[in-house]
């Protein structure tokens, strides 16, 4: 059965793979000290445009997150998250593990804002609490939603008004990048934020997060901090390799376009065939709204996961697509649903 | 120039690269529960002799020690290891980063024993010192040398005896149960441990170990602990298809002992030449005591480390050879040794 | 000014100090295991009922729950409490900083109940989320609300039926034990969790908490990880002094019963005076809501927190009374309402 | 039977508890805000003559040394002690608890040396191993030693050429200061390092310790540091009236004098009745060498312990004195040990 469930489903483009094999035998440094890291490294400082940024490969995004933040803060500090963030949500307490508060602040569509985080730091004012230090989001946000410029320029601003660290998790970053709308650049990452990751695993490698820090306070000894945590892999070549790969060209770009047209497409031929949305989500993950009894249909046909009851008789189901979903594995759904739509209406 | 510095420098043994190429398109379940990973884990229960043992893939060897022993021990409980043992030397204090005291003690050869453990129980008697809870071992140690299963036998009874937990590091396992001299198998480590992992990044592998699980009271929700240090995969498929390659034919071990096969022809060869050895290591790493002005003649056409002082005039180098080591480069090294040797020994 | 801001603003009851005094020049054995402390372990477990309890005495209520708690979960387990309980909010993250996280549920009257746990157990199912392990009360609530034995009785079998632990922070317990419609005792509070403590520092204490363990599981080794926490202290006679002058007679719980007194003298003045309640509680706590201009002018005869803004002209202010409130302070405090409330109804 | 085992055998010193009954009506700020804390810390800060020091008084040692070390380390950053050091031996792995490696050395005499540390920060030079970042001594050191001022200056010279920081425990610190040929003062403790504290447990206090920080860098914050790891007493005046007591007169220095007195009577009554010594200390705990038989008729009468096995027939034994110790006591012991000596003798 074809999964929308999510985009990490299938391996690597084939690109990775090849290149994998093309320099297998070579001998390499180990842990991010070979040429391919060294080389992945310098075109992502030449992307966000600052030959000073400091650059890490790490195998995972939650070992990413844990150890960018836990080397952030000092023991009393906090972070702040949306209740939907992922560092509050899927990540079984890998920040509380490290020893820090979560403060999550309830969000309509995922994103945090200076007016919500502004009551968090007005409760938080003595020494009987934690200190807030540091605001998380993830872009695009777990349901989809992303940052314009001024939303990003406005948390900026405010965290900087307000002592505040800024950091963004983007495990899916180059969907949010090439959404229709966004006009938003990995340049724009860089300068709005004080680090922020550009995720691999989720477009198009096996495996990879690349860590970018700007802030010079940050830099120092980050490579102790990931290997303390267990995120330095011997055989560093292999995220080298795989982010040269991803960057070397556009490609990394083209992928997630592609997963955001599969999604899209699949929008608006649902949107056709009547389905309302319970959110507006412009990359590859949406949240169709269909009767129960459609979506039980679907389900004997599809891999997907209902996401949240909207009334008595319907439900939002989450479809996401990746750099490697086909077009015809979008059509099918497309018209298994239109099929089960006209089925139950006539058996209704 | 050809490298004997470590045993990860190359890729993937070909097998490896294949296979990923192979599934790459086929959609899989995420993080370890794809097809190829409870594979992998029924062929490594299945080797071991026990259908109930917990197997599970982690991308690395830090990662995987830091989650098995802090998911063993409670807050006071200690971990004892050889001063020499990698935990105790090159994880940047992870394991004290999980709250857990390290006790070392002094090893000629790098390996524990109940005569070197017995002191540290008696010294820890009151909740004025921590608890000694764990007996941590590497086989092959950090010096290249094994246990015999009598060794082996000799820790497991007398932890059991003093209530410790015994847990293997078994990062390059393959090099110790291929040893010329070895008497121990992959069930006898399963059998004589509570936990121990197989290392695949050492053997033929980008990435993984295996970690086994024998003691019922550790298996319980392994799997959180995983997730939340950060060593859950979303693409579990890349560490399952490693270990499937590595374990359906005899390739793990073939592998082992060919990077034995090199590192002990190496030494023989060396031992004729007139090298002493700074000790004897029967594994994939040797440490042939040289005259200084060899070594430094040998450096400038072999990488390795000079690893300790013996006299005024020499010292003992490291040299570890891997899966990939060709018969060339150690024929080369050799035959670069006895010229060396001889230049020197006409200059003086 | 005479201040109703907190229960320890005053030092020990006479009792405590002059027994302090009387046993000064006597030799112990140091970090509780002198003969006070041993007394006090056993009139405490003589009051529970039970000589099988374990029972500790550690300095402070934070340092208590942060051992207790941590000691209770593993690294993937987490603590459930009301989003107003004090590890919640006046901890300044001491529980995460044990690497556990607090999972807080809204609770209109600070109490938990098997409602409010039902639903974050159903949401906590998978390994990518922590695993919900523990239930935290407060017995009194922050809000000076108190659980019937009915209430307990129902946490206690639903934490069973869960395979959760079930933990009492009575940092004012004697309060709650003491309230007039209470009907929990000290061996209720025993049979109907796994551990709680009884609260000495703000019922006539200068210092201390008794922790009191009934599950045989989590008794192993406390004085480890209260040492290991800092919560040992050298002169344990300190805390075992206090602990026999509160329990070897009643003096605990009237002390309690005194400090209930005045904040319930104070509150059915205050209701005759025409003060709703912003919530009814029946310890030592109370929370009139009284228009703003009134509580300006008493703020100048007498300090007490303004605690929440209740419409445009009145908020609800915490009268808090302790084991040495005289009844004149409380009078004056009367009386000056009374006179305020007055003179502005004239001015209006 | 009369103790030498310890010094925090008694109570306080009578001062202490009179002006805990003096001031005990009266109603003060909680946690450190109360007027007598505010005073005591105003009397450090003249003594160590910075008014711009931190200081904050701590409930005991353990917990002093772990919010402080804590506090100062990154979570990569490690702890170097002498194999000796408090923290290394007797706190339960408090400080690995917070996630740091102490890296020990072996020292004769308990104290620290930039020669001893010297190979440490040579070992530790990259990111596979910690980074030692802090030096930890005792003053006095746990075997009764105690640093010149030119050893201090010493040590806080290097560390400052290195980029360490230097922390001393100073738990007997008024022992170290008022040894007989201490040339150092509370003013050079302050000015060489970058944070210490004076114990009072020790030093006639029934509980409490003075962290006083220097190092500007080190100084937000602490208080929440403080809360966090459960070290802020609510009832704070309770630390505050004590050191207020010990240093509105000379009372902390002539207690430690005291203390030290009667260690060296007792020293030099032993010398001269031909004790040799295990090591030669000036404060007041002292290591005369006995016959076993000696030790064992002495054990009848006294509590000490018997600290390290000299030869077959004798051993050292630890005598400690404390503020409290009366001359009777002390002559009683020599008398006793003159006896037990002829009596062993005569029947030899």
């Amino acid at each position: 059965m074809y999964s929308f469930k999510n985009d990490y489903g299938e391996g690597a483009h084939p690109n990775i793979l090849k290149a994998l094999l093309k320099y297998n035998g070579t001998q390499e440094e180990g842990y991010g000290l070979d040429r391919h890291t060294q080389n992945a490294i310098s075109m992502i400082k030449n992307l966000v445009g600052d030959r000073k940024a400091d650059v890490h490969l790490i195998s995972g995004g939650t070992q990413t997150n844990l150890i960018a933040i836990s080397a952030f803060l000092r023991p009393h500090e906090a972070c702040i998250a949306a209740t939907s963030g992922h560092i509050a949500t899927h990540e079984t307490g890998a920040i509380e593990a490290t020893g820090h508060k979560l403060i999550t602040v309830d969000s309509n569509d995922g994103k945090l804002s200076p007016d919500l985080i502004e009551p968090v730091l007005a409760e938080h004012y003595f020494e009987h609490m934690v200190k807030p230090k540091l605001a998380y989001i993830s872009n695009p946000t777990e349901l989809g939603t992303i940052y314009s410029k001024t939303e990003l320029q406005n948390l900026h601003d405010f965290c900087r008004m307000k002592n505040l660290l800024f950091y963004a998790d983007g495990a899916r970053l180059g969907s949010a990048l090439m959404a229709k709308d966004s006009d938003v650049t990995l340049k724009d990452m860089y300068m709005l934020t004080d680090a922020f990751f550009i995720g691999g695993t989720k477009i198009g490698a096996l495996l990879g997060e690349a860590l970018v820090l700007r802030n010079a306070d940050l830099k120092e000894e980050y490579r102790y901090l990931i290997k303390q945590r267990g995120g330095l892999l011997a055989k560093g070549r292999v995220l080298g390799i795989q982010f040269e790969e991803l960057f070397k060209t556009n490609l990394y770009f083209d992928l997630a376009l592609h997963a955001n047209d599969m999604a899209q497409y699949m929008a608006k031929e649902l949107e056709k065939a009547g389905c309302p949305f319970w959110i507006d989500s412009p990359t590859n993950q949406i949240f169709p709204v269909m009767k129960n009894n459609v979506i039980e249909k679907l389900s004997t046909q599809f891999l997907f996961y209902t996401w949240a009851k909207v009334d008595q008789d319907s439900s939002a189901v989450r479809l996401i697509t990746s750099w490697a979903t086909p077009m015809d594995a979008v059509q099918n759904f497309i018209h298994a649903h239109k099929k089960a739509s006209q089925e139950l209406l006539i058996h209704t």
